[in-house]
């Protein structure tokens, strides 16, 4: 069986780096990632430059990325991003909300509904702008403790969202909450109101429990992952917080299980190990170590 | 259901870190460590200190144990360990030989005919001396490459160990090179020749799998394992490699799958969080980091 990873290191894994990435070393990265063989890369997000300055040359780098086989995505919180991402020449955005309403007022200073409503206008502009959509629910498992959105929310936006008609629905462990028991029972409800909607995961690493979650969900027959080279990532205003889940790691469970990501495994590890060094910190990722 | 876990910080954790630790320092970690609810501490190897110069104090740490509830082990790789840990007043004993033939040379300088000779005289020697014996094999994964260890062998030396009429067989994914479907197909196949002896499983987090192999080998029936306090450990000389699975990681894991284990997972981060200030390096677990 074959598996998709989406690389969102450039994305998820720089957003939050203090040490200022060059444009031209963002395109280098890219590269080696489409060359390694992901087929997706999350390659920017269209924020505020003053809420997230390591992502101000998000349209440069899209027009400076190689062309290829990868699919290209950049992550929009609103239309003013999705309009931002369609002027750059995605084809690809990936649309985001919290399903947990502290961490919506915290981060994006909406209810849950404004959440919802700002979901559909989104959708409604990819959909008029020949975009494909994939849209993506944060704090799925979590915000300030494990389980502190109720599932039946969970369900409810999910409908909303499926409904819409986009390329995806992706449920976000943003905060590593998740945990095999809570990432099966919560899977197969969301399955039930997706229908053939293919879920993606987006998984931290916060507790330790990336792979292990991975595990549950591949038992569920969820196929798509968010990874990142590394294990790099982790948000700044969660103290402890480690990365999302390692593409290198996930790569290499994923083999050892007998499943194809048609992802080489050493090439990404060089590039973690690349950035490692630019970026003066180890990373939280296991296998980028012990290869190549 | 009760998950036993079986406390190797102060021995596979301590020994092969370069900076000294004061016999106190250690009396008070395992103190602290029986405290928060572990019912076996293995706190001591007795191995030759020029080898090992961490673990030269051992006696005095067996002397200086505090009585209580918690059983304290320690490791023997010969029968002058055995004889030294009887001496200490001991009553149980983890005795360990290697599965792989390249290992046993490189580490034991033994073949595996020589170390399963070994392990008969060890036991022997346990019984004379009224002390039980928890019998374990390493490298039961791989040393080298995952898997470098046919399968037929492992089962052999299981077999011949189990005759001996042992406490327990303990497993040692001594590299971390276990993944989710090898352990469960050795477990099932050592489980049919183990019988009434119950399992043990040392496991490393080398490759970042430690807690997907805890799950698949729960879902095999094993019930209990090793950890170290902070995923401290890791042999000097495997490059990146990292440590035992994390005590706290593994209480948490099992706590969110609904099992038991009786230790207060905020009272063993404290410890870590007090051995990573004096030994001056980030440990590898992620739970003890968050809690407490």
């Amino acid at each position: 069986m074959n598996i998709t990873l989406c690389e969102v290191g450039p994305r998820d894994g720089f957003q939050f780096e203090p040490k200022l990435i060059p444009t031209e070393l963002k395109l280098e990265v890219i590269q080696a990632l489409v060359d390694a063989g992901l087929p997706e890369v999350q390659i920017a997000s269209f924020v505020h430059p003053k809420w997230v300055p390591q992502m101000a040359d998000a349209e440069a780098v899209c027009a400076g990325a190689p062309e290829g086989r990868a699919v290209y995505t950049g992550l929009a919180l609103n239309q003013k991003g999705v309009e931002r991402a369609r002027d750059a020449g995605l084809k690809h955005v990936d649309l985001s909300i919290s399903t947990n309403p502290t961490h919506s007022r915290d981060n994006a200073n909406m209810t849950l509904d404004e959440a919802v409503a700002q979901m559909c206008g989104m959708v409604q502009l990819c959909h008029e702008s020949g975009l494909e959509a994939r849209a993506g629910l944060q704090c799925v498992w979590g915000y300030k403790a494990p389980g502190d959105t109720p599932i039946e929310r969970i369900l409810d936006m999910s409908r909303q969202i499926v409904e819409l008609n986009v390329e995806s629905l992706s449920l976000a462990d943003s905060t590593g909450m998740a945990n095999p028991a809570a990432m099966k029972e919560t899977l197969r409800a969301v399955q039930e109101v997706a229908g053939d909607t293919p879920l993606v995961l987006h998984l931290h690493d916060t507790r330790g429990l990336g792979m292990a979650n991975v595990v549950a969900a591949l038992e569920c027959g969820v196929t798509r992952f968010d990874t990142a080279f590394g294990g790099l990532g982790g948000c700044p205003f969660i103290p402890g917080a480690t990365g999302n889940i390692a593409t290198e790691d996930t790569v290499y469970l994923l083999d050892s299980l007998g499943l194809n990501t048609g992802i080489d495994l050493e090439a990404v590890a060089a590039v973690s190990r690349r950035m490692e060094a630019f970026l003066e910190k180890p990373f939280s990722g296991k296998m980028y170590r012990l290869v190549g």
